[in-house]
């Protein structure tokens, strides 16, 4: 037991974005074992939702790599070369020729001799604006009986911040797959004035059916902000079989938009005024008892940050 | 912004109680307008529960008074004076001669000018080993189209603090309604070393449909322990329609009984050693990152309590 000194924040207010009702586009797609094709396929599937009207693009966990720890090191890119980071490349430069945001769900990321499985952002000029690196790498314990073991720190190293990111369509937090299964990320996100967190995610059979859209709802039921998912659709290449289901979740709990296992291009309606009337009619924020727990969120700048 | 200084806990173990295989009964019962009558019947739903087989029984929030707040203080009872106490008397009565721990769901208390929505729980000798009061009060704020507005607080007085008691039946952390709607108070249980956590509750129908089953789902999932709920019948007496449907569920979000609106007895089997399978396969608490957050629980005592 040791005592820590924390500063007690109080929750930042919602800014105000530039775009407050806007499209998002999911692009549930199809990983294979060809890099090139998939970045063709991603950038395909991004101008298709930009051209149904998404101004805010997400794409799946691991969309240029299948998830095969073998591949990780190949399909690696350097986020601080963009110009020898193929799919990176493809990002910028489809983010700024169709003037949208791109949460790039995630590549592996290679850095100082490290693999990371990382999220890039790109604002609609090109510009790389933040990079989240996985937090929680989904490491099995002892596996139950017809679980197949599986540790993804033996490959990856984990990220050791969270990331919240000022776009056009709102400050936008981000958790990549087993990022979910912690309350605490996206109760540091709410804290931090996210309007929606984007969660890529690739989960599998088991746990897909059991808790994909579970935590989805109640991340954004308790925090009463929008959440919004994308994995690659069911027959990617891979080592293990995906469970699909792109969803994007409103802040009452309700499904907004949902898909099956297949390739789609999935576009939601996302209205932030939501947001303020489900706080308004019912204040959680102001109802938690401060007196007998608290969040407390280490990394955490400043009262408004 | 202050600084708080804090102490830093990990959870306390799993102790192994005196049972860690049983049934639970519960009493999703109908309230009328007659406390004696619905005294009368709550024992007749315990001693039928008992004989299924339930060791551990759980009844819903206001049993013994509907939800009706002009009533509160009428059937309140002081939890200091059980022998005047008619409710808190046939619930010991009961325990003690079936030989069974009873999660008595909540009624109105009285103390020092002051009305609590509380839950008393009494062990097979009929002792009152605990008693929760409801930290917090389901206060709407600005009512959505076609709400009713309600503030819980014009009439009662709210709880200060968690509540987790040594039963025969396990370690049970309690939640009374609005309670479920916080992930912090379910956190603290767990670190608490809780099996269980049982939430009385009367959701509405809007709520109900909603969030009832999912809030259950997540804090069981999310905390890798047992959650239990029991609620009023549909046609109970009071100011609102209530939602029903009490649940129990397993450290893995499974939903393993749970019934409909209609007066019902719900017998469901617990095995505790569920938990540490759980746990084992997949460590959540090991793998939070508390270089990054922390949940601090203000009131627990000692790194073990």
């Amino acid at each position: 037991m040791a005592t820590v000194a924390v500063q007690s924040f109080v929750s930042a207010p919602l800014q105000v974005p530039k775009v407050t009702q806007f499209k998002i586009g999911i692009c549930q797609l199809k990983v294979t074992t060809e890099k090139s094709a998939n970045i063709f396929n991603a950038r395909s599937m991004i101008q298709a939702a930009a051209e149904q009207g998404a101004s805010l693009i997400l794409l799946p966990e691991m969309w240029n790599c299948p998830y095969s720890t073998d591949l990780f090191a190949k399909f690696a890119e350097d986020f601080s070369d963009i110009d020898s980071a193929p799919s990176l490349l493809m990002l910028s430069e489809v983010a700024s020729s169709l003037g949208v945001t791109i949460i790039g769900g995630s590549i592996p990321e290679k850095d100082a001799g490290q693999l990371y499985n990382s999220c890039p952002v790109f604002g609609p000029n090109g510009e790389l604006k933040a990079k989240h690196r996985k937090i929680h790498l989904f490491d099995m314990g002892k596996p139950l009986p017809g679980e197949v073991q599986f540790k993804e720190s033996d490959n990856i190293s984990a990220g050791e911040k969270p990331t919240v990111v000022d776009t056009d369509c709102g400050r936008i937090g981000i958790g990549i797959c087993h990022d979910i299964r912690f309350p605490e990320l996206a109760m540091s996100y709410s804290a931090r004035g996210a309007h929606l967190v984007c969660y890529p995610g690739a989960f599998n059979m088991s746990t897909g059916a059991t808790l994909w859209e579970l935590e989805q709802r109640t991340r954004a039921v308790d925090n009463q902000l929008y959440v919004a998912s994308c994995s690659p659709s069911r027959d990617s290449a891979g080592s293990y079989m995906i469970w699909g289901h792109s969803t994007v979740v409103g802040p009452m709990g309700e499904i907004i938009a949902t898909t099956g296992h297949e390739e789609a291009v999935l576009i939601a309606e996302i209205d932030y005024a939501v947001i303020q009337w489900t706080r308004e009619s019912l204040p959680l924020e102001s109802q938690k008892h401060n007196d007998i727990y608290q969040f407390v969120d280490l990394l955490r700048e400043s009262p408004n940050s």
